[in-house]
């Protein structure tokens, strides 16, 4: 079944194994997404942190280098909700850190990338970009816009965290669901950050939703080998996707910081924490994480956080301290390999194939 | 690899399949753990909740209906630190609870279960029972205690949910690690119920534990098929641990207020809790796991906590009110099956080595 099911996405994603590389907003690259396609798995591209044009420039890039099959990947929360109060109380907080670093803290703080349900330049951009897929993360854009796509011949994805989520997407006219564990690293896709979360580990998610949905699932979320993809082909999924295992890649954006803390014991600790971006996110466990830990006011929203957090951590980086950075990564960290994203993919196919 | 770690372990624990029936203290029986032993997984005991003497009748009943291998599973928690004020104004806190249910509540708690680290008589009886294997739960045993079931050729295995608690396992002579992964029901196995946790996914603690140790690893945590089992497999593992599927099985002494909600849609909820115990759990979403989620104080030490629990559960039960019960289980409660423990093993053998 796992071998038919896996046939099917396969064909529907235009790939010759069954490996997604995550999109990772800020991290992946044209590069990245290129060497992957071109190595037969599903290359991904995050343009949450992009305008418009910026996601039309990356196609561009990804295209001089592949003639495969790209995935773009948008941000579909809620508009982020101004609350000044709230931004000058989270500031407040947040000086001791900046403090620390020799900095001054920020006056304010904006919503420093916009929403896709709010972006009707990058929807535009990217229906006449016709890429092979795009995924849907934090929820799902207008039901015109799905279909729109739909009607291009694009394969949407959407990452779902539980049932409830999955369902929704299907219903809603999704054609794969990218079943996010609570292992992932980033941030999580869960729908309402402020509603209940099952934390769902990879695996169960994973079964789960094999047994009970009728569109292919790929699993994510703590894998890191072919022995791993593997296993996620047995409980159902079509495809795994691997995020963590591509950040230390020649061909990614992670600063040098980010890659000291991922091949180093630092690995070994990962926290949930909503304090840097404003929305669950898997990190290293870091000096933010740490701050995060004694947090108890709430964190303004998503992105507006984030817009916090960025100011701290190029602060931090000029006087050498790495330990503000946004430096994702899922719990199986410690497996990362220093590879191209290519012999990566290579290892994966080799590890996926042995029997 | 999978399949020569498979085999060895298997000769080691004297099975023919890579299927262990969890030991869930208070649930499985001795009829259970026989009809698993004979349909050639290996059957568990768990006497945490026992006395020796207990203990020993287990094992009689046991030996009347298999020959097979048994699984005799202790908890070796450091034993509880009584604390009367804590204690006290844990039963206050309790108080709007058991009067919802009409009952007083009780004017102190108690140890109801001595940690086998502390309990000469149950080491003696283990001892001279011989079971094939016994597992140690929350901790390790002194070093003389393991010293000496290995002299009698008892196979030894301990739950880590880390790195470290499996190192430490296996440099105190243990022999067969149970990865247990945060999915898992029931009482989590962390070694320090105070310290950090990692919050590590079945899956992912599997595979690092594999690449990790050089001894083979028993995987636990949200398994309910024999699709999960084989994942597991592919992971590295010598074998699967299944509890919640083994739950509602005949021979469960699971309550009818707790199959009724395993079989019903709050099998979808599951909730991590030290409420009921004083050590985490994860429970289906009841009455009980809600108001822990109200708790901010500092619950009484396992097991005294535990006593507080049970007596408000029986109460509860009296006036036909199930929502209290320590119902633990899985992130894979949607998944559980109404069989036999034999026919629920064969089902996982025939799933196992389908295609």
């Amino acid at each position: 079944m796992a071998t038919l099911e896996s046939r099917h996405l396969l064909d529907l994603l235009g790939i010759e194994w069954p490996i997604v590389q995550a999109p990772m907003a800020g991290i992946s690259t044209p590069q990245m997404a290129a060497a992957v396609a071109n190595a037969g798995g599903l290359g991904s591209i995050g343009v949450g942190a992009m305008t418009a044009g910026a996601a039309a420039e990356a196609v561009r890039e990804f295209r001089e280098r592949s003639q495969g099959p790209l995935n773009i990947n948008v941000f579909c929360h809620r508009p982020a909700a101004k609350d000044g109060e709230r931004e000058a109380a989270w500031l407040e907080a947040l000086r001791p850190q900046f403090e620390s670093v020799g900095a001054d803290v920020p006056v304010s703080l904006r919503e420093i990338y916009r929403s896709f349900v709010a972006d009707e330049a990058m929807f535009a951009t990217l229906l006449a970009a016709r890429p092979r897929v795009v995924s849907f993360h934090f929820g799902l854009p207008p039901a015109a816009w799905i279909r729109a796509f739909r009607a291009t011949g694009t394969v949407l994805l959407a990452t779902a965290t539980n049932l409830a989520e999955a369902t929704a997407s299907v219903n809603a006219g999704v054609q794969v669901i990218v079943a996010q564990g609570y292992e992932a690293g980033g941030h999580r896709g869960i729908f309402d950050p402020d509603g209940p979360d099952e934390r769902l580990g990879t695996a169960t998610l994973t079964r789960l939703l094999a047994r009970r949905l009728h569109v292919p699932v790929i699993a994510a979320g703590g894998i890191m080998d072919g022995q791993g993809v593997s296993a996620a082909l047995r409980l159902g999924a079509g495809a795994a996707q691997l995020g963590t295992a591509f950040v230390g890649t020649e061909e990614s954006a992670a600063d040098d910081g980010y890659r000291t803390a991922l091949f180093s014991e630092e690995a070994n600790h990962t926290v949930m924490t909503r304090v840097i971006s404003g929305r669950p996110a898997r990190c290293l466990a870091n000096r933010f994480t740490a701050f995060g830990a004694t947090v108890t006011r709430h964190v303004p929203s998503y992105p507006i956080a984030y817009d916090a957090a960025k100011s701290l951590h190029a602060a931090a980086k000029t006087v050498g301290e790495r330990g503000y950075g946004a430096q994702w990564a899922g719990q199986g960290a410690p497996l990362a390999r220093r590879l191209s994203a290519a012999a990566l993919v290579a290892a994966l196919v080799a590890e996926l194939n042995a029997p």
